[in-house]
């Protein structure tokens, strides 16, 4: 290949590094990668934290130390955070979303892949710092914000099942009480899922009385993990005791009565600012 | 903010792409965003055309007519795909993952987001011609594999469920024989999801005798939706005749017995080349 220019190494470089979210690059790898000496490529590095910070695409910085390089991380302001929250707040108040029995239908916006890839990234602001192992759901809706959230924090995700299946091998199950219908349930997690000893961040869609995340918190003291925290898309304003406390919810919903009809009323949380 | 130099603006460029893959940016929209003539933008995306195709990191295109402007796609060469596929299947293949009953552990792997990021990139590649508009998958295990496809797509996912939900609003549920126990499964899909007259892609992580494929397939029938295409990340060498035809697996997976042992034989898929 001829000589690699300057604008052709630094949007190469942010590709890779943005491809593999909070993972650690030596300087070395992309030295040989460009065939560029050191000096140039930390010129390059200086310059494109620069373009990172400037255009509020995350954040990119040079970790010291014996395996030091540069890491890139898609770190939302609180800022940028509010904005993206408070379009959807807009979009789920409102009765239009209210289906039969006071629910609200989310499964869309739980499902396109710009908005949970910006939740994730959202979500692994706040967990950076405590570096997890992993993140923990529970199967259905909550996968696909949990998976980016994973992506962004550069670790696996694990899903604990309603029940064990015969392709997930030995299984430690637990019951839990549903925290919305006070029922018994059954979470199963694959005994080759995780090791003792790892750190996990628990992700999922909903939170209403807790039920479930109590469950996967005893989840996780049953193999030994430790639960570093616990974030959700949507908590509801009641009950206002939960059975877990400590969470991060991006958005809190009021279901309200307003002349026989069910208005859904739904606001960013407190923790992401005015 | 001060002058914008050519290479910042490209690695910016180059971020803001490929977070919205498969959507086409107007020259206007970067024009303005960096404050910059349309000449000097068509230079800087000429170059970032030759910087992706070098690198091995996809594809940038610029589109002409009246909609036209310059759009990424996660495009991965089959040289790349069977070497992320290769790797795979090799991990897969032994005896260290087959659990009693002669299956297959695979969840670690169905969740690892930059394996199925790299999978939902390859499945993509096949699918960009056809233009979906969403990615149809059913629960569980092939939702993170199904978002990464739809999020390469620009497209939204769709998630099929075992049974309809109370906070899914109104749905259509068909029954359907499942191809590996020959039982009666339900399968549910929300009013809402969907509309008459969409074309969709379906994504799952495993096909056997084609009844779950099946049933996505007359599930869509009922909404009125054409199905383009279908793609798994794995499908068994037996039967050979499954109850769909036309699909894009990545992986073939044999159940050998050997010494009254179990080995997994996996390889890839035949359309992956040589």
């Amino acid at each position: 290949m001829e000589k690699i220019r300057r604008n052709e190494r630094m949007s190469a470089m942010l590709k890779l590094l943005t491809d593999h979210p909070n993972r650690i690059y030596t300087l070395s790898h992309f030295c040989e990668l460009f065939g560029a000496a050191k000096s140039t490529m930390s010129e390059d590095i200086d310059l494109l934290c620069g373009v990172v910070k400037a255009f509020g695409l995350g954040q990119l910085e040079t970790v010291t130390g014996a395996s030091g390089g540069v890491r890139y991380r898609a770190v939302v302001s609180r800022e940028q955070a509010r904005e993206t929250i408070g379009g959807l707040c807009r979009e789920l108040s409102g009765k239009g979303r209210v289906l039969p029995g006071g629910f609200l239908y989310t499964s869309d916006i739980l499902a396109d892949p710009q908005l949970v890839g910006r939740m994730g990234e959202i979500i692994a602001t706040e967990y950076f710092d405590a570096e997890p192992d992993f993140v923990l759901t529970m199967e259905t809706k909550g996968i696909p914000v949990a998976l980016t959230t994973a992506h962004a924090l550069g670790v696996p995700l694990v899903i604990a099942r309603h029940a064990s299946k015969v392709y997930e091998g030995s299984a430690v199950n637990i019951n839990y009480v549903s925290g919305s219908s006070g029922s018994i349930q059954t979470m199963s997690l694959s005994r080759r899922a995780v090791r003792e000893g790892q750190r996990c961040l628990i992700v999922d869609d909903f939170l209403k009385g807790g039920g479930t995340a109590k469950g996967m918190v005893d989840l996780m003291g049953e193999f030994g993990v430790t639960v570093l925290g616990m974030a959700f898309v949507m908590e509801t304003a009641a009950p206002e005791k939960k059975r877990v406390t400590g969470q991060r919810s991006l958005m809190v919903m009021d279901m309200l009565e307003v002349d026989d009809e069910q208005i859904a009323s739904v606001r960013p949380a407190k923790w992401l600012g005015a």
